[in-house]
């Protein structure tokens, strides 16, 4: 025998609130960056009213860390809360139903309440690519950086490895973003690879400072074109905030991967 | 002491008719084919633009091999007659400068009148490329056709080996170009490998049929999905015209490369 007396209210499914991580890929050249803009397609934009379409409430979107404008993920991680009941597999195919072709969520999970993808961060990878040939690419325009004088990757490498280490690098930073805050970071990979015309860096660190990736490969490219040495390159440290030089421009570089002290999308 | 009495006509340079060979690339999302159409943005079309701002003639371009809509080219050939007296580099420089960022002149070089970059080819390499991954991708959405379920390479290896040699591909072809022509072609390579969620195949042969590559690797794909083996993929070449299935999409196709007797950009 049914009780009687309830309400109606609990006619309806009790709706629990749950805090959902996503691993995101996007081709960055149609966004004008990943940060929710006025007037401005962005991924956080489209990311939110997918979420919004997917599970019939508006959520506020958070990201593991930002991109600009023409910057690509291979993995932003970004999180939301939601009283939706999908399970992560339909939650994962609704979302990529809803998001333009230009983003793809690659994994869907549930978190504790406690995740923040941006301070639950230990670790970024980045990686930055150029096209060094002597003709500008037609293929890769969008996704390397064309540099047409030959550039020595050994030099460029011996450069790269002298400055990794528990280091200031303001010198580095297009703006700093807390007066007073804390310019050190610890750069634990800066990696020089080439296959043909076409130079790969990876850089991981704990974090890295508003545009340091890119003005860490600008200034490397200077190396590389033989008119900075490695000694030069570790000196740049020592400069003045945003003192270092031009950044390499956002469609060569990649946000790869966001490390956690546990992954929340297991093993990959 | 200066020669008299010859012509005022001898006073300009004497204008030599050349015939010019390019080694293009490009992005063939954005176009409609390699070849000229009235209303449509071809490679050809902006080609011959180029050439006309380059030399301040308008020439009519040949190219290698056609490329449909979407299908992408890292070492097309096309050739031109012209009386432009631009040494090879100024003409690369000048080509590049008036062709649009998804076209690009690799090389220049003068060749035999008799040259003609269809006619005068051997052989030709096209690449096909596969993203074997659940999601679909945002970053090589026009670089690589899509599958998501499980390919076994080692099958398909095994069946495109199968079909190696002089043999009629009519049941490949979309199209037979003129009755009566003999559809015979000898494949001389037919390769398959994974990198990830990348697979790549590799055909070489003397001359392909219309979309035979795409067709090829279209049926190759259900191989990979166990839904036909070596054998019944071997005995797709049996059937009719046109009969081995649906072609794969245009976006993941590249003619890689077009081989002649002697290389006329020299060793790459």
């Amino acid at each position: 025998m049914r009780a009687v007396g309830l309400s109606p209210a609990f006619g309806h499914a009790r709706r629990m609130t749950r805090r959902i991580a996503l691993l995101l890929e996007y081709d960055g050249t149609l966004f004008a960056g990943s940060q929710l803009q006025t007037n401005a397609r962005t991924v956080q934009g489209v990311l939110e009213a997918a979420v919004e379409k997917a599970t019939e409430v508006s959520s506020r979107v958070a990201f593991a860390g930002r991109t600009d404008a023409g910057v690509h993920a291979e993995g932003q991680v970004a999180a939301f809360v939601t009283e939706s009941a999908h399970d992560i597999e339909t939650m994962r195919r609704a979302l990529n139903a809803w998001l333009p072709e230009d983003v793809a969520v690659l994994a869907v999970t549930d978190v504790d309440a406690a995740f923040d993808p941006r301070r639950s961060a230990v670790r970024r990878r980045y990686r930055y690519v150029i096209d060094n040939r002597q003709v500008r690419p037609a293929l890769v325009r969008q996704r390397a950086w064309h540099v047409a004088p030959a550039l020595d990757e050994g030099a460029m490498a011996k450069a790269a490895a002298s400055v990794l280490g528990s280091r200031d690098f303001a010198a580095f930073a297009s703006r700093l973003e807390d007066e007073g805050a804390s310019t050190v970071r610890r750069l634990e990979r800066f990696e020089v690879a080439r296959d043909g015309s076409i130079v790969t860096y990876v850089l991981e660190a704990n974090a890295f400072l508003p545009h340091q990736v890119r003005r860490m490969v600008g200034a490397l490219v200077e190396v590389g074109k033989g008119k900075l040495d490695a000694a030069g390159y570790e000196g740049l440290l020592r400069g003045a905030a945003a003192s270092a030089g031009p950044a390499a421009p956002p469609h060569g570089l990649y946000l790869e991967r966001v490390f956690y002290e546990r992954d929340p999308f297991g093993p990959t």
